[in-house]
Parts: structure tokens; C-alpha cells; sequence
């Protein structure tokens, strides 16, 4: 978005047209409006306004279809207490829930502003179940949640306004929303409007949010304080949340009577812009990745399938990737080949899986960038679609230093062995585009000293929450064979760019594979298991997998958090998701067990949780998932 | 069974066919064995017995194809460690593990015993669902499970043989059991073999093994003792465990050295079936629900559907039903009419809901038994082929006394006023059938001071624990309309006598319904939240639901399991299921919210937890079930 999306709250509303002008020529996108005036109040149930004549709210000419559907946002009434136990309380707020929801669909509003004032709301969650389940238009639900509870934050005025680094909170409003939301089955049409408050809670409560699927975020007028020139700015701390939020792409509410009105309601929208505007610049991954947040990508069977040019197009651009491969290249030719030996002596390098030749084309640099020699580069591939490339290359530039092999690295039968072998088959997790079957297949015409570049690599896992993934993998249908489980897409890892989510715990080494393997016989099952330590109550929804490798010495790639080079972007993570969310708590194990298996058709891998709950291993015998040999 | 089948367990076996006679002339019905002779044994992955010649076990003709499917169970090898933290002997633990199943199966053995011995059994869990995957052949899988740990059994004994009550066991099987079964997704081919302890476990824990899909219990020889005539014997204590797990239909295995050679091998069996003879006979109610356990069936909807003459003539046929209805008329029929008045005065007593004329009948006896007099029996039926009985009866018997009316009690115009109104029409839960709404329509034509039959009742509910249950749930299909859950079959209360189970705290009232019900506005919604605190660790699969009503004065009929009234079996319970096994441990509390529901054309109820783990609303709008009106 180009600018901050701001609306404007209106705790009532006297006459909707002065407000949505106000609001609109203060600069807001839109206004959040009571769905029915708070005179149109009546009991259904019992009391003596039961049966009072008269319409139940203003009439809905008073703004214009197109302007109810795009402008407002309707709240419901304060007055609902829709879990009261005193049961006529509960009757009439669920008969006056009932018709304001019916009455915002009548009038076609965007959103409903669901306000939650404590952790106990089961049957408004009934009820708005029962809502979503009938409407046949699609609207939206935002559920008004206090970053602190009034309780907690009284606790903290009395403490003299400060937070206190240990305190825990007495009243935890994300597990408001974490049992609000599960009653609700984690619709997706439920989201998180979080009212930002005085003082903000601990670093790691507020990045758990930033795992919630947030809409908005409320800001009300008294936390603004008056700078020098008497116009209104927010803290430090404040800013830097909503910096953290504003890459959620979530919009603003601006609530509260206006406390700076020599300067105009303007000015907070103009503050709240300007924060948006002058947010950190995304860098070259966050650019590159923009639309594929959270997006689930199969991963890819290049085994199996052939690329297509766009994908060869896409990865070809990565500007790390291929430097650190001619890096690599260069030391490796340097250490094969000593300064007194560089007119002499030559090497033969082979590019299993050339592609459309970037390999290649490092290597040769390499070969020129350290003043080596290579006899002869072979450029193995078996996509025929890609070697017209790769042969239209040998003709325009690398004549006869290049011979092009159309041919499945396994199949090919090599007219003598090569010194360097050169590969580019790791996918997000390391192994998991069969690397190690290739590489153990193709060391047979590695020289017994050569060199395979990469040479090792090593995978990682870390516990994940992230109710948007958790979605994502629900509702991800593909042509579900009748031999698939029902919930076959939970036991499938997906490539993904991890965004509204947060890791519970440091990333573990999972997986380790050398290359050559010169093993008497060569198992590349594997099977580990991991314990994870949890900091603070969370919902596990399941892992993220990373890889790093050595290509050569102490030349690297990683995709590890902790490790990633710097601007690459040929690589998402992976994920593999569990299939029942799990509510973990502060100071739980996490129990992962994972295995690799193979048979002589396929490669796939097996996993489960054994704590803090016992699940049912996933893809048993690789029945909803498995690579292609 | 008439008799206890009985299976001989060899530790090894020199010569099968010997091992099968004995075993047979001893009375037995099959024969345990080691699928592989362990003279066979042999490393896959290393050492010097790799590369052994030779076959893998004995041939598979020393039995006919017929013996082995029928006689043998097959015990995979003792050395198997498919969870050593060894990773030679986990490899080749699994690779014999395979060798051993594959051969089992070659062979078309019905069942494989195979051993838990402590609770880490990831990777066996892993390779066995790997095995279940691929297998054509519906192979039984035994999972042996001691009842008490050996560690808990050596600290037994280090304490003199005395189980301390309140001691906890260190290293609860039922856990290693729980773990297993979850790793492999429930599957209802595998099964729990218990070996019985010297020392027993505590009652709870011992009844928490009822609720799991038992196969056989494993007998040690030397659990037995000599009776004064020289004859092993087991214990009382051990009696009476045996006994409540022969309700369960199990089958027993004999393990251990002869032990009394002189009065032979055949006097343990004998004693063992005279055991299963002489168990406490089946009451009334179990013998009417043989066939019948576990069984689940879609609650009856009498409103919609007409019943069938078979489903009249099997509840006409119980033994208590009816005669409580005489004694509740009886007494309406003494309040009504004092004995001064008897010659006087007469009633109008309406029968709502006829059927085939049992409460007719029941009531013109309570006349007789009062003596005193009914001016007018209507038999209010809406169901037209039931009509046709009540006509003949009307013919051959009652005469002018009763007038049939074939009309839906809702529509009925009433010539006149009712003093009491006698009807059946309660389900399992109490008002699941719909007797509120009935009833309150039918009141209309009740005079003010007239008697409901019955005029109060009241549901209640228990959490529960079954993998039968929870399985039988799962697989429970029906033609799926496209517009339901998935899981649908999990948002559906089930009518199903309860056997393989265990119930986890006392049952608590849910609803309660009044007749003749004379509030200005009738509202039969109903919510209510239940709390129930968990005695020990179990696994919650849904809750048990039950119902007890006051026909009149103290005249009753109850389900609920504490007042259950004897003999009566029209009624079997109500499983209200949860989508997810939840694991509760000892001192947790189970929050259970239910709501009843109503609208213009249905009837349902939702439902959910909140503790100890929140789950999604069940049935929302009753999207998966509704009771037509």
C-alpha cells in the first residue's frame, strides 16, 4: 500500500453523514459506526421497551449503497453481554446480537467490530459461529482484543506505570483470542483488531500477535503525546510496534475524542502516514518475496518433472547464489592445481544438472578469475528442453571447452572421470530434491581425489505458530486421489515465505549428508528426533525447515535465520505442518521425530510430535507425499 | 462364546508340530510362537552373520496352510530394538523387523504378538504403520503390554510384595500403550495383549484398561497357585480382574513352564475356562443389548419418520416401562378422583403419540387397579400403520371407551379438555426426541388444573473415554451430503449401549424440562456449562448423555447409571463424540459448554470443551444434525 489505510471510530454518531464527512476530509479511509444508535436500545426478552414501536435503527438511506459497503465499519452495541450469566441478560443480548448482525448484512458493511472484554465467550462464539454458517455474503469479522486487559493494566498504574520485566500478566488477552478463535474453528473470516494501550507488554508477548492473523490496530488519542511544535506523536516504543505491525499490511483506527484541536483530526492521520511512509525500506528478499507471503508452493520434483524456462529465468537472477558457486569453483581449482603447475596441469569439471548453464558459465569465470585451467567442462542435463539452451551457448561462446550432454546423470555412462563435480539439486529443506541420491549416483565418475561441490549439507527445524499457515494448509486442495487420507494435505511439507507466523524456538540440525560418500554401503535413510524448550504459551501449528551448505572449504550458502546469506533468494523455507493445532505452555518440550525413508521408487519423509502431545505419525509409508526417484 | 478360547504361548519351539499337538490335546485353541526360529537370527547391516547361507526360518510346510491361518500367532524376535539409540541395531532391528512381518504374512499367521517392554516406541510405531500401509492382507496386530512396569514391579517387591495405594507407578503402561496406539493413528487392527502382574494395579487404574480395545490377556503359569487337591488356582483378586475383562469377549494366553507336571498342562486351561463359566451371568438389560454393544446408532426421529411395526413390538416389550406408566396413572387417577367421588366422577385422559396402543392399555388397567373411572380414552397417533392396530384393538377390546384419533397431536382440534395427558415420547437425553416442543403444543387441550405424564425430566452427562467409541465414530459414514464437514460424523450424538469404556467423573444434570409448562413465553433453548474434575490420566473421547424423568408424583424412569431402573431396557445411552482425543491428566478439569437450539423447523444441540484444551463448537447451527420438528 502506498499510504497508511487510517479509519476513524466513532463511539456514537449523531447524524452518519457530518461523521463520514468529517472523517473523510480529515483524510480517513473510513469510519467504524454503531449499528444501531444506542436510542434505538430495546428488550427483547423482558422489560418494559420489549414491545416499543418504532424502527429498530436508522434507515439505510441515509448513505448510498456503494458508501455502507465500502465506508463503514459497524460495531456492536456495548450493551451485549452475550455470556452473562444471569440468563435474561444473555437471551436479550443474543436476540439484539442477532438482529444487528442481520441488520449490518442488510446494509451491506464491509466488517463488524466485535469487541471482547474479558476471556469467557463461549456463546458469543456460538453465536457468531452460528452467523458465519448462515451468511451468504462474505463479510468480515474483527475482533476488538486489548493488547493488555483493563485488569493488567490497572495492576500496572498502581505499580506507578511501570511494566515490570517479570510480571506476568494476571489476565493474557491473546488466550482470550486463542479460545475465541478456536471455538470459532479459526475461520478465516475472523481477525484480530488489537487496541494498542498505554504500556506495551514484553518483546515476546507482542511477537506472538505478529503470529495473528491482525486486521488493524487500534490507536486512541490519549496515547499521543505533543511534540515541540504542539502536534501529536506517539512514544518510541509505540512506534516501533506499529512499525512491526505495518508489515502485516494491516490498516489503523484512530479512536477517541480529538485532544489536539488547534491542530485538527488531520494531524493524527497525518502522524499515522507519516509512520507508515517512513517505515523500514523492505530489503532484496522482502522485495523479491512481495505476494508470496504465506503463499504454499509444492516443492518442486525436478527428478520428475522438467522446469520450465520461467522457473530456470527466476532462479538464474538469485545474485548470491552463482558468486558463491564461482567462489567455490575458484578455491577448489586453486587446491587442485598448484601456481607451479597452472600451465601444465588441467582439471576436468563436470555441471551435473546444468540447467540452462549458470554453472557453467561460474565455472569458466572461476577458471579465468584464478588463472587455472579446465580440460574440458561437461554439462550434464537431462531436461532436452533445457540443453537447447546450453547447446546454443556452446555455439555462441564456449565451443569446444563445453560438450553438452543431453542425458539423466544417473543413465549417463562418462568417457572419463572428473576432478570437480558441480551441482546445484538442494532444495529448501537440503535434501529434499534428492541431492543425495544424484550425488551418490554420479560419484562413479568422480576421481577418487575429486571434489563435489557442494560438499556437505545440513537441515534444520524449529516449532512454529502461525494461524494463517495453518489455514492455508486446510483449505489447500488439490485433485485428492481416493487413495489419499482426507487430511492428506497435512502430511505434505510445503515451500512457503514465512510472514504472519513466529518460530517458538532456535532452529536444530536435522539431516547431515557429505558428498563423495564413500560409505561400503550407502544409506540415506535417516531418522532423528529433536526437543525444543518453549519460552512462553503458544499454539504450535508446525515447523519450519532450513538448509545450509558448504559448497567448497569455507565457501557457504544458508537459508538458516540465523546464517542466511545475505540477499539470496533462490530459497524459501519449508514447512511441515502437524495436523491438529497444539496449545504448548511456557516451559514445555516439544518432542519431534523425523524420519527420511526410501525405497527404490521414492524418497519421503515421516514425522509427528511424541510431547507435550502424542500425534499420529505423519504420511505413514509416504501415503500422502513422496519424491520421485 | 460358550466356552474361553484359550492359546498356548511357547517361548521357543524345537518342533511346531509337536508344539501344536500338545498344546491342542491340552484343551487350547491356538499356539503363540516365534515367527523366526532365533537359531535363524542373523545381522543385515553388519557382522560376520550378514552374509549367512541358508534359509530364513523353517519352511512353511511343516504346517497345512489352513493350521497356520487358524492355530498360530507369530511373535516377532525378543532382539528386535527398533528404538536403540544404537544405530547398527536400530537398522537392523528394522530390517528383521520387516524380514519377520513379511514372512508372517507369506505365511497368513492371523495375528502378530509383539512386546512393548518401556514406552519409547517411535520408530516401532513408525515401521508398523509402515507395515499397516502396505499391507493387503488384514493381518491382527497384539500388542503386548505388562500391566505393571518391571521397574514398578521390582520396587513392588522391594517393599515386600505390598501395593502401597497410594504409591504412583513410576512408569504407567497404559502411557506406552496411550503413545503407541496415537503413533499409529488408532488404527483398529492393533490391539492390547495384557499381561497380568503378580501384584494388581490400583482399581482405577485396572478399569482404565476396560476402556481399550482388549484382545487377550497373557496368564503366567506362575501367577498360580496349588489348591488344597494339588490343582493350580490363581488368586481372588486375579478372579475377579479376569472376570470383568471376560466381559469384553477376551481371549486368554497361557505363558510359562508346567508347573504342576503331575496333574498336566490341560488342568490350567480347565481352570481357566471353568473361570469364563462361572462369570456373573448377564442381567436383564445386557442380555437384551447383546449384539448391541458399541453399536452406534442415529437417534430416532419419530416426528419426521414413522416407526416400523418391529421397532412398536421390541419396546412394547419392555418389562418396566409400562408398568411404572400404570403406577403413574394410578396415582394421577387417586389424585384426581377422591374415593368419595368414585362413583361420581370420571376423567378425559388423552394419549399423545399412541403407537400401537401400550399406554392405552396400561392406562384402562390403572383405571381398573384405581377402580376408578375414565370417561374417555383419546389415542392421539399420527403415524397411519400404527392407526391400523389402534383400530382393531379399538374393535376387539376397548370399544366406545377409546376413541382413536389419526391425527398429528400439533394439528389435533380437541373436542374437549384433557384432565391428564399420558405420552412416551422421551429419547436418551430426555428431550432429544423432541417431548418439549410436543408437549407444549399439546397442553392446549390440558385443562388447567390437568397432570402431564410424565411432567418432569432431566439430562445429564459424564466425559468419557473409548477408542472403540472414538473409532467407530470416525468410520461411521453415511452418504455425505456435499454441504457437510468432513468430519460431520463428529458433530452427531449417537444412541449406543456403552461397553468398551470407561467414564471419567460422575455424570452432572444438563437439562431440565417441566410439563405442563405455563410460562407466558415458552423458550426451550438451553445452555449450560459443566465442570468435571478428572481422577486420573485418560483420554477424553466424548461424553456419555442420560436422562431420568418423574412420570408422576414419585413414580420414575432413569437411565442415569446411579438410578438406573432395574430391568428396563427401552433406553440405551447418548455418546455426544469430540472431533479429538484430548489427553487429561489427573486433577485437570473438563469444561464442557452444551446448547440446545431451536428454530422454526429443528432442533439441536452444539457443544464443545474449553478445558483442559479448547476445541471448535460442535454442530454449529446444526450444520451436521438437527432434529426435525
Amino acid at each position: 500500500m502506498a499510504r497508511a489505510s487510517c479509519g476513524r471510530d466513532y463511539h456514537c454518531c449523531p447524524d452518519i453523514n457530518t461523521a463520514v464527512e468529517t472523517a473523510c476530509k480529515s483524510g480517513f479511509d473510513f469510519v467504524c459506526l454503531p449499528i444501531v444508535n444506542p436510542r434505538y436500545k430495546r428488550e427483547f426478552i423482558h422489560g418494559p421497551a420489549k414491545n416499543r414501536p418504532g424502527p429498530l435503527s436508522r434507515s439505510d438511506l441515509v448513505l448510498s449503497g456503494q458508501d455502507w459497503s465500502t465506508l463503514i465499519v459497524g460495531k456492536t452495541s456495548p450493551w451485549l453481554q452475550l455470556d452473562s450469566r444471569v440468563e435474561v441478560i444473555r437471551k436479550n443480548s443474543e436476540a439484539g446480537f442477532k438482529q444487528e448482525l442481520a441488520f449490518a448484512s442488510h446494509l451491506g458493511l464491509p466488517a463488524i467490530l466485535i469487541q471482547l472484554k474479558h476471556g469467557k465467550n463461549a456463546n458469543l462464539a456460538r453465536c457468531l459461529s452460528e452467523q458465519i454458517q448462515a451468511a451468504y455474503f462474505q463479510q468480515q469479522y474483527w475482533i476488538q482484543i486489548p493488547l493488555i486487559s483493563a485488569r493488567d493494566q490497572a495492576d500496572c498504574l498502581m505499580e506507578g506505570g511501570q511494566t515490570d520485566e517479570e510480571r506476568e500478566p494476571q489476565d493474557d488477552t491473546w488466550k482470550w483470542w486463542h479460545e475465541f478463535r478456536t471455538l470459532c474453528d479459526s475461520q478465516r473470516r475472523i481477525n484480530v483488531v488489537l487496541e494498542l494501550s498505554t504500556n506495551l507488554p514484553d518483546e515476546e508477548v507482542l511477537d506472538r500477535w505478529l503470529a495473528e492473523p491482525i486486521k488493524c490496530v487500534m490507536v486512541s488519542t490519549n496515547l499521543f503525546l505533543t511534540n515541540k511544535r504542539g502536534y501529536p506523536v506517539l512514544s518510541k516504543p509505540h512506534q516501533s510496534f506499529l512499525k512491526k505491525l505495518f508489515k502485516l499490511d494491516i490498516q489503523i483506527i484512530l479512536t477517541g475524542a480529538d485532544r489536539h484541536p488547534d491542530k485538527g483530526l488531520h494531524t493524527y492521520q497525518q502522524y499515522l502516514d507519516h509512520l507508515w511512509q517512513t517505515r523500514s525500506p523492505p530489503d532484496p528478499i522482502t522485495q523479491f518475496a512481495k505476494g508470496y507471503e504465506d503463499y504454499l508452493q509444492s516443492p518442486l520434483q525436478p527428478l520428475m518433472d522438467n522446469l520450465e524456462s520461467q522457473t530456470y529465468e527466476i532462479f538464474e537472477k538469485d545474485p548470491v547464489k552463482y558468486s558463491q558457486y564461482q567462489k567455490a569453483v575458484y578455491y577448489a581449482l586453486l587446491g587442485k592445481i598448484k601456481p607451479e603447475e597452472k600451465e601444465t596441469k588441467s582439471v576436468v569439471l563436470m555441471v551435473v544438472g546444468a540447467g540452462r548453464g549458470p554453472l557453467v558459465r561460474a565455472s569458466i569465470a572461476a577458471s579465468h578469475q584464478a588463472d587455472r585451467k579446465i580440460k574440458k567442462v561437461y554439462a550434464v542435463e537431462k531436461n532436452p528442453n533445457a540443453v537447447v539452451t546450453l547447446e546454443n551457448m556452446k555455439d555462441e561462446m564456449w565451443g569446444d571447452l563445453v560438450e553438452v550432454v543431453s542425458c539423466d546423470m544417473r543413465l549417463w555412462e562418462a568417457p572419463e572421470k572428473a576432478d570437480i563435480l558441480v551441482s546445484e539439486l538442494l532444495g529448501s529443506f537440503g535434501d529434499n530434491e534428492l541431492s543425495p541420491e544424484c550425488l551418490d549416483g554420479a560419484q562413479r565418475f568422480l576421481k577418487d581425489d575429486g571434489i563435489s561441490i557442494p560438499c556437505e549439507y545440513t537441515s534444520y527445524m524449529s516449532p512454529l505458530q502461525s494461524e494463517k499457515l495453518y489455514n492455508e494448509v486446510r483449505v489447500c486442495k488439490d485433485n485428492t486421489p481416493s487413495n489419499k487420507p482426507l487430511d492428506h494435505n497435512f502430511e505434505t511439507p510445503y515451500v512457503v515465505r514465512l510472514h504472519n507466523c513466529q518460530v517458538l524456538a532456535p532452529p536444530q540440525e536435522v539431516f547431515h549428508f557429505k558428498h563423495p560418500n564413500r560409505d561400503t554401503v550407502i544409506d540415506n535413510t535417516r531418522y532423528t528426533c529433536l526437543e525444543f524448550d518453549i519460552k512462553q504459551d503458544a499454539v504450535l501449528h508446525g515447523f519450519a525447515g532450513y538448509f545450509d551448505t558448504i559448497l567448497y572449504d569455507n565457501v557457504t550458502l544458508s537459508i538458516h535465520p540465523d546464517t542466511h546469506s545475505p540477499g539470496m533468494f533462490s530459497w524459501f523455507p519449508i514447512l511441515f505442518p502437524i495436523k491438529t493445532p497444539i496449545y504448548v505452555k511456557k516451559n514445555d518440550r516439544v518432542v519431534l521425530h523425523i524420519w527420511r525413508s526410501c525405497n527404490a521408487k521414492n524418497v519421503w519423509y515421516e514425522w509427528t510430535i511424541v510431547e507435550p502431545t502424542v500425534l499420529p505419525i505423519h504420511n505413514p509409508k509416504g501415503r500422502s507425499y513422496t519424491i520421485g526417484l
